[in-house]
């Protein structure tokens, strides 16, 4: 999936998303979730409710983006040593995080204010990008590895699924599995 | 999952669900899915505004609702007289249907309305029931059959994932490789 055009880092562009997000961020803490408004995000960032219109269309596309960046990865995965260990600590540590309360909350505002699908292009994207460290690093040490894409058909898929649709054995067991699954068949 | 509480067939509250229902239905094609608002909608079922906000809180759980009736199977998966036949023919229709345009706007605003996730479980029920089907066909044949779980991870959870995530290989070939997947190896 292609990302959203990049603003110019430094740029005014830049800097009226970064107060409008870490608006958001601020008054999602202190007011709540439910009762953010466009004119209360615009006061807080210090910007007017129409900038934040022109740009972002209605609040729950700027949700969307502000979602997308609480669930950009921080760091590369964890180097264990080997794929098996890698990849299970990966999937622990995404399951984790995806489908903790917050983790939810962020996918939902992800897809919701994401009428064109980028936004969720970009949460499959970062997840790509770091099954991709671990697949690079194995088969750098020799090891055979699978597609990536199956990584994410048989990985990330059903843990992404039931966290939306399923809501059951979402445990670290159940990450592992799927991880051990994949790689003794693969 | 446990569905929503049932409704008394036939009783005022399965009748006024029934017209509000319709009403939506009609409206959207008539005057598409942005124009909807409960008062339109209220004014075309024959009921208050507030018998809509009471019963379903907003139009968006409203959706919802409908969203997942549009989902819900209308009939048994066919019998082809094998599970890889069964299993195949199913997968290619689940994600012809959920793909498609429609497919995709129904799945979208079933998860969007549905703040304690029961209209997702309801759409995870559905599949999960339709392959509880194939599966007990082919036990009765004799056949070995995986996990419906299983079949949920590597067959409904990848397509749905895409569907949602990542839009690739959505076709037929995609759904069949899967099918294949898992039963080779299950």
């Amino acid at each position: 999936m292609s990302p959203k055009p990049m603003v110019r880092p430094g740029g005014r562009s830049a800097r009226v998303q970064e107060s409008v997000h870490a608006a958001v961020r601020g008054l999602q803490a202190e007011v709540g979730r439910e009762a953010l408004t466009v004119p209360l995000v615009a006061a807080r960032a210090g910007v007017t409710p129409s900038t934040i219109y022109r740009r972002w269309g209605d609040l729950q596309e700027l949700l969307s983006d502000v979602a997308v960046e609480h669930l950009r990865p921080e760091g590369p995965p964890a180097d264990l040593g080997t794929l098996r260990a890698d990849l299970g600590a990966w999937a622990e540590q995404f399951l984790d995080e995806m489908a903790s309360p917050p983790g939810r909350a962020y996918i939902r505002d992800a897809l919701l204010g994401d009428p064109d699908g980028s936004n969720a292009g970009l949460c499959s994207a970062f997840a790509a990008d770091q099954i991709d460290i671990v697949l690079s690093r194995a088969s750098d040490r020799g090891e055979a590895v699978p597609d990536i894409e199956q990584v994410i058909d048989q990985i990330v898929a059903p843990m992404m699924y039931r966290i939306l649709f399923r809501p059951s054995q979402l445990d670290a067991a159940y990450a592992r599995a799927l991880v051990e699954r994949t790689l003794s068949k693969s």
